[in-house]
């Protein structure tokens, strides 16, 4: 089938059952969660199968380690996934909620209503729980969604999705609810973006190239997460302790994780005191160490950091550290190098804490805390669809509400405009 | 000056600007407000002289009666801008509300604030007043514009511009927090729409064409109104009197405005006995109607609808008409048609009326109230700079809320993730 035409059709029927989907109840919507966990259950040893096919591809086609464990699911993996769809099912539907309720002056009652975008595009890559992870939170805020994963899946996404329509089926919902493209035609990614009739918005999820390119052609909104180059600020007025223990925490719980900190600024006034107690915590761990000039001063034994190590998110046992003034040169720092994703400020003065918070521009801002709290699950949201490095509708970790829109609503009892 | 390198000097000082504004207090800004309601007042003659240049040019360009009418300013549209400046003065400040304030078992303190969205780049068409008030909005809100009017104003606008730097100066701000490109070169608004690093957001202001040409061509997010083709639907438990004023009032009592109706959508089983009444109104008022089959019939005078008429926004004394069968048929038009603006629904069968709001899928919904309550005034939201017709971040009528963000904050007492 022509490219364009099936992708088309693909839109059409998104659109009609986000119809359904907008209406369904929460235990509609619930129902179908645990009735696609039942036959994910069941056709277990289908979806590993096929697995299988993927692995066999992959190695084929000399996919590197890192990729085939991205790629891999066992009994665990679907366990998981299982849990996931149980997870979703248990939180709370944001759909219909009024809020800002009021009379106005000529007598009509106004509220907003929360109600889904409608339809929304996944375009990710080869992890293939996420065909799970997605279609979940998207059903559960009662969007319709067309999932479409990495070549290297196809097999593997192809059963979970037949897993998703029957459950979708067995609950009432029509299958459509949820489509899986099924094709490894790269030509289907460009029609997707570009569907403006049929889709609200493009949630890509997965590198930082895949982001890039999907942001630079799509014509339907994008909410996405760019990377996560993530400062901590060790103030003048910092309590020692406490700064140890979050750059530690910050740099060294998780390195491949976007909310890890890559840059650590000192303010000048305790850098010689607090750089060499850093200095050891790292080296222990073998995390490397790149200063600047005055860094370096105070830790000879690092290397030297370039321009490019204050932009660059490490994901890696690395750490780029530099010296500053105070706590202006920290926000001047961070505003222009940062990728606007979380930034935490070390302090025990309260109104250097409320400045950094109300000057520095990014998702998230802390004060005394790491970086890493920066989740959607640490954030209490239940679960996350990604974290947005955007500015409008949803920036930080999206959750089910980030899903979502406001309508207005007006009830009124014959009001005529004078 | 080559236009790349003028547009991007122009994005590095409103960037700049923007950081300024962010932490601006609310007396600043207004204080800001009203140093420019002063400066305009005082350059009245030059801004009336300025324009005057631009009106004689229209008229040797063959601008016609209605767009020179836009373009023209005198002493009352002069009065007009400096009160909306005080008005936008006497709004509450959203910059800086704390919302969602909670403490997560992690023991850190979380919470949304409402911020400046930084640089909102603003393209109109031919009205100089626009200037003014994108100018106040986004002042107001906090964020630094880019403002770039129609080529046919360029003297008014660059006159607007002075009282705007200047008041801004008196003030204590950087002038680059509000820039009216100086050039009517159109190479400007394709370099204005890519300033990706530089502009955060983009509203463009104007005639479809503009808006469909800058949606187009946009690397930078777009709050846009395309735009209203609004619906009233008479239901079969319509109040007949509350269904005609408010289906003359929809019509009639402003016809080139986007909240006016412009399609009726009426119930088979009410239809005979509601249409010759409508029509009655409509004809006095000379207001042309086009029916469907099944309402010429019962008017046997009006002219027959085509299918363009169900998707058109006449913005004129028109109306098209069309009989439905029920609830269900008059939802299914309108999601299919209407270009998600504003739709109304005439019954006093509370359930229908729910119905309706839930699945009617556009920025406003309403029950028995007239579709030109949809506007930010109507709503309280003080003033607005536009209602959107995107389903993301702004929805409806966009007032100073809709040019902020939130951002995460998080109070931490030296917490860290385990």
């Amino acid at each position: 089938m022509d490219i364009k035409v099936y992708m088309q059709s693909v839109g059409i029927a998104a659109r009609a059952a986000s119809r359904d989907l907008a209406r369904a109840s929460s235990d509609l919507k619930n129902n179908a969660l645990i009735a696609i966990a039942k036959q994910l259950n069941s056709n277990r040893n289908a979806v590993l199968a096929a697995n299988k096919v993927d692995m066999d591809n992959g190695r084929n086609n000399g996919l590197n380690d890192a990729l085939l464990d991205r790629l891999k699911l066992n009994n665990a993996r679907i366990d998981a996934m299982i849990e996931g769809l149980h997870q979703v099912a248990k939180l709370p539907d944001p759909v219909g909620e009024l809020t800002d309720l009021g009379v106005r002056p000529s007598g009509i009652k106004l509220a907003k209503m929360r109600v889904p975008l409608g339809v929304i595009g996944i375009i990710y890559e080869s992890r293939p729980n996420v065909t799970i992870d997605a279609a979940s939170l998207c059903l559960k805020s009662g969007n319709a969604t067309i999932l479409r994963g990495g070549s290297e899946a196809i097999e593997s996404n192809q059963a979970i999705a037949s897993s998703i329509s029957q459950g979708l089926i067995d609950a009432g919902l029509p299958d459509s609810a949820v489509q899986v493209i099924n094709t490894t035609d790269r030509a289907a990614v460009g029609e997707l973006i570009t569907l403006t009739e049929s889709v609200d918005v493009i949630v890509p999820r997965g590198g930082k190239g895949l982001i890039e390119r999907v942001s630079a052609d799509a014509r339907v909104p994008v909410i996405k997460h760019l990377d996560g180059n993530c400062h901590v600020y060790i103030d003048d007025y910092a309590a020692i302790d406490k700064a140890l223990a979050i750059a530690d925490n910050a740099k060294t719980h998780r390195y491949g994780v976007c909310n890890a900190m890559e840059s650590l600024l000192v303010a000048e006034s305790v850098a010689a005191q607090v750089l060499p107690l850093i200095a050891k915590i790292y080296s222990e761990k073998a995390v490397e160490m790149r200063g600047c000039a005055n860094s370096c001063n105070i830790l000879p034994s690092i290397s030297k950091a370039c321009e490019s190590d204050w932009s660059e998110e490490y994901l890696a046992p690395i750490v780029a550290i530099k010296v500053v003034a105070g706590i202006d040169e920290a926000i001047e720092h961070i505003n222009h190098y940062s990728s606007q994703h979380t930034e935490s400020i070390i302090t025990e003065d309260q109104d250097r804490g409320l400045r950094f918070i109300s000057e520095v521009d990014s998702s998230s801002v802390m004060i005394n805390a790491s970086t890493r709290f920066a989740d959607g699950f640490e954030y209490g949201l239940g679960a996350e669809i990604g974290i947005s490095t955007d500015k409008i509708h949803a920036r930080g970790p999206v959750g089910l509400e980030g899903l979502t829109s406001q309508k207005w609503v007006v009830f009124g009892d014959g009001q005529i405009r004078q």
